[in-house]
Order: structure tokens, then sequence, then C-alpha cells
């Protein structure tokens, strides 16, 4: 790349290590930001260190906030007693865009994967169980539905069984607004064994 | 964005004013720059900085560089005779890539385009038509094959013929590897204009 600048190939180099952005867009992005003004520069600059300088686990659910405790479990109108698990912070921000659920999180911050050497000391699990010493009346868990998101549900139910508290799973269908055509059968399987009487 | 602690949300905001960054990649993005280790958060955030403080206009041929003068224009056993006009540095990365260029450019650094208000004095022209006044043999004119390039081609063209020097365009036609049945009919028939007995 030395027909760039060494401070342009520098600032590609740095680009190019994020996750989706290949050598192309790298380029592209390099150049838009060597274009924007001085101001949005520094702003992005600060915005990138901020972030990293400034943001934690809370200490409750173990989501990343700004304090000791994210809004969330610092909200007392919430259900305490209810907690969902979620494997990251991108999927708790899924379940609070829907406005609908209104007890509290715990975020794993992964998956168990035997394939990929994930165990469950890897995960925010300790903090799970650790929480359920205290008034918990259901736990919900809403990992993804792929192969590690399963094992780790399953993981977690027989775990938390002996203890009495309700554990659930969130179900697994043919989204709204499929068309069953494209569906995998999979998916469809599951659809056909989750089925309700209407 | 108010499920994620503000300093998120702000990373999230700033990456996502980045072209061809969607919400979604944007807070991909955050979330793995948060994942980062401080040193390479720094690293990324440091290459931001330096390349927008650092890098400017090289005074001959106006791509971007890191000192008075492009590496490019700098050398000597280069022909400075032959001028490549092209719209932008990646432009220029492109045939410097090819490795079998070996005259000197001129950045543009844009287009003419009526349609989105950008005349020929928002581009980099009046700096070209000054090294005219020095010992130019041909202007090769290598704007994009889009409409914006080729009104600047056309331009451009009319502006240096009086001077008698030459005025080359590169060729459009099928790419090497293109197939015939998925090339648009404009290129189709450029190429068939631009025919060449064998």
């Amino acid at each position: 790349m030395d027909y760039y600048s060494s401070h342009i190939s520098k600032l590609i180099e740095e680009l190019s290590k994020l996750p989706g952005v290949g050598a192309k867009s790298a380029q592209r992005l390099a150049f838009h930001i060597i274009g924007m003004s001085s101001e949005q520069v520094e702003s992005l600059s600060d915005a990138i260190k901020d972030a990293k300088g400034n943001v934690h686990y809370c200490n409750e659910c173990c989501t990343l906030t700004d304090g000791d405790i994210c809004p969330i479990c610092a909200n007392e109108r919430r259900d305490h007693k209810t907690i969902m698990v979620v494997e990251n912070t991108r999927d708790l921000a899924a379940y609070e865009k829907t406005g609908k659920y209104n007890g509290v999180y715990h975020v794993l911050h992964g998956a168990i994967s035997p394939m990929l050497g994930i165990g469950p000391a890897d995960i925010k699990l300790k903090e799970l169980i650790k929480r359920l010493e205290g008034d918990v009346n259901e736990v919900i868990i809403a990992t993804n539905s792929t192969l590690e998101g399963e094992t780790t549900a399953m993981y977690i139910a027989k775990l938390i069984k002996p203890t009495g508290i309700e554990v659930s799973r969130i179900a697994s269908g043919v989204p709204v607004g499929g068309d069953l055509e494209y569906i995998d059968e999979v998916t469809l399987l599951r659809a056909l064994e989750g089925r309700r009487t209407l």
C-alpha cells in the first residue's frame, strides 16, 4: 500500500481490523474520514476512546454500562424476580426495543461452544448463579437459536432446575411475515412441535 | 437508543455517520471496539486523528500525502511529461497497483456534476491547467466511466485541445473476464465502437 502516504496506510490498516470492514471499505472509510471536518474527526476519535474507557459490566446483570449498575437494574418499577438470560448487550437491546418486557436481564457475553473452546467458565454464568440466591421467580433463557445458543440454554436449564426456580426458553418457529416456502426444515419442525391449540 | 449507556450510544452515533455503516453495523462495530484491548483502541483512535492532522494535498498533483510533494511527483525516474487525470486518490492507487504506468497523476477530488451542483471550480482543475504551462506531452483522462466522469472528461478535453497538448481518454469496453451476456448495452456499444483491427 505504498501508493498511499504512511498516515493513510496506517489508518486503512487500523480500520481493516474491524469486523466486516474489508480492504476496499477500509480505504473508502479512511478517505471519508480525511475529508471530514476537524471537529467531526475529533468527535469520532473521542467517542472511541471514551466508550472504551468508561464502559464497564453492570454489577448486577453484567450488561455494558457507564456506572456500577445499569439503568434497567436500577429501575425499581421493573420486575426484578424475572431474569431474561441473553448472549450479549445487543440481544438485550433487541428485547428492550419491543417495550413489552418488564423483567430484568442477565448478559452472558458469549455462549458455550465446545468447537471454539468456550466453556461454562468463559461466560458470565457464575454471576447468574449467584443472583439466583436472591428472590427470583423465573429465568427466561433467550440465547440465540443456534447450536451454541441451544447448548447454553440446555446447560443453564439443567443447572437451575434443582433450585426449584422456573426456567423457560423463548419459542422457536416461523418468524412473523415468514413464507413457509423459504423456511428451513429444522425451523418448520420446531414450529410444528411448538404448536398451540387455538 | 436509551437501552445502551450514553458512551455506547455516542459511539454508535458517531460510527453510523460513516459511509456504508448502517445502524446495525454501527452497533456491531461499537461492541467490537469496546471488546478490543486498550492499546488497540488507542492505536485506532490515534490513526484517525493523525491521518486527519497530517495529510495534505500534494503541491504538484493534489493527491493526499504527508509532505509537500507526494512520492510519485518527487520521483525523478517517472515521466513528468505525461499526466493521468483521475477523480480521487483511490483511483490513482488502482493504476499504481498495475505497476505499468510510469507517468505522473493529477487528482481532481471529484467530477463535474450539474445534478449535484458541482462545477469546474469545485474540483482541482485550475491546478491542472497551471501544470500545463510547464513541459507536458500528453494528458490521459482516466475519470470514471460514469455520467459525471464522462462530462468531466469532455470538459477537460475541450479546455486542453487549444493548447496543442495531446489529450487521450482511457478505453471503455467489456472488462477482462466479463461475460457478454451480463454486460449492459451501453458498454457493449462502447466496446463495438472502440474495436481495433487485429
